[in-house]
């Protein structure tokens, strides 16, 4: 009878070996229900409004993992597809591979995304602390918001992770609640840049009838003494490139030295005057030429 | 008995399960042995001599994987470092972090870095294929050699995958080798570039005195047809995005069109003229400024 109960015991324990190989050999791995994500994304709300220093989406960690190898259920396997888009091999695409729902969830919840930030920012900042100022205050460096200052995670993990359409109605009705979370690596970048004596831009593709609630957003969320917030003109018509460095050149001809400049996009970053030196947050969720 | 019998199979079973849940969750994974990975090479070269069109690296698949967490202890994830050098967050590094070296094992062999080129590759003739040419047969591409049209990786395969500093002596015996592979996605980029109308430059960081045994090691890998192999004057000092973007002014001076441009460092793809639109395939492995 010992023995039997001993087999029991054994069987379960191969069953839940096998259970808890991960993510990377299965194909029946779920995403956390749309529930379970709405809880996250309030938690990560939540957290961000404490200022709290623990990674913010760790509490979804276990569920997910960030598997190298998921999604790969026909046409390009998406970590491929999310190297394309990072290394700006993959342009003008208007939405995710519907395919890669999964895949992108579990990377921007799991962790991967907040370490791949945390890289891009440890750069930027052993850069920044290496530079030599001038000592009369012209050095700045420009941000952009969406992305890169702020996150609208709360608001992709509803709509999909970027396979969805991109709908300006439903965007900018969350974008005027003003309840965008920062992204703790570029709020950190931020804080340590005016430490330095380096004074950080806003430079953004939200439109002047955002201002207020743009700002509202970003002191809630830990923002704080910056030198200046661009938006665009309401109905003007530029790619981002020509826009972002057209208002580049405006600073730089006002006599201030753009030192870096950092988005998600790599139209926040290409077109001179780019700014000395140049950095891309990751975000495989949406384009933008 | 029989039940003792059945207990054994089963703690096996159990044994067997856990050590299956592949490289994801365990720190014990090894590398293949500098023997497997000699023979990894040879079977690479035989393959792509044969010109088999099969995945060349596939062999060692089953041993490896290409898990995206590999290579965490202590410092930077090797994945988030892996993209932080292909978005160029990452500049000027010499060496590839040591504990990094069986993650870029991994992902350089174990079908990772293949897909990743693949990606890369799919991209690029999409977009050759939706161009509307000139018919007066103007338009070229700048091809990359080392790293993009052939690949050195049996050599780094025996130095670390970049870990070890760069050593020109040793490399460039193994240049005069010939005897790199040809990387079979830029492969077939160049041969449909040609069935296209488009016509192949080369344009590379190795010098003058390394023109024949260029061509041989480049006919021998299937490359036939190109236009120009433009090779560094011995003792030219300049930095790689000089050279290359002098090269590139060169030939728009002649009245080539640079319809495109691929390479696996930035420094062959930054600089105007750049080329209309340009490739940046997967380096993990090392660095050209």
């Amino acid at each position: 009878m010992a023995t039997a109960k001993l087999l029991v015991i054994l069987v379960a324990l191969v069953a839940g070996s096998f259970s808890s190989c991960g993510a990377w050999e299965l194909n029946n791995i779920r995403m956390p229900t749309a529930r379970a994500m709405e809880q996250a994304a309030a938690l990560l709300l939540k957290r961000a409004a404490d200022d709290v220093a623990a990674p913010v989406i760790h509490a979804l960690r276990p569920l997910v993992g960030s598997a190298g190898d998921l999604g790969r259920r026909g046409g390009v396997p998406c970590d491929s597809w999310r190297l394309a888009v990072e290394a700006y091999n993959k342009r003008d695409w208007k939405t995710v591979p519907a395919r890669c729902e999964d895949y992108l969830g579990h990377y921007m919840l799991g962790g991967h995304y907040r370490r791949d930030s945390a890289v891009v920012v440890d750069e930027a900042i052993a850069y920044a602390e290496g530079l030599k100022l001038a000592g009369n205050g012209r050095e700045v460096w420009v941000f952009d918001i969406d992305e890169t200052s702020l996150s609208n995670l709360p608001y992709y993990a509803k709509h999909g992770f970027g396979t969805e359409l991109y709908n300006s109605t439903s965007f900018n009705a969350y974008v005027l609640e003003g309840s965008a979370v920062a992204l703790p690596e570029t709020r950190r970048l931020f804080r340590k840049l005016i430490s330095l004596g380096i004074k950080p831009v806003f430079l953004t593709g939200r439109t002047e009838d955002q201002r207020a609630i743009t700002v509202a957003n970003l002191r809630r969320q830990g923002y704080s003494g910056w030198m200046n917030l661009l938006l665009k003109p309401v109905g003007f018509k530029a790619s981002a490139i020509a826009y972002k460095s057209g208002e580049r050149q405006k600073l730089q001809d006002a006599g201030y030295v753009i030192v870096g400049n950092i988005g998600d996009q790599w139209s926040d970053i290409l077109g001179a005057p780019e700014g000395a030196r140049t950095f891309k947050l990751p975000d495989p969720m949406y384009y933008i030429g």
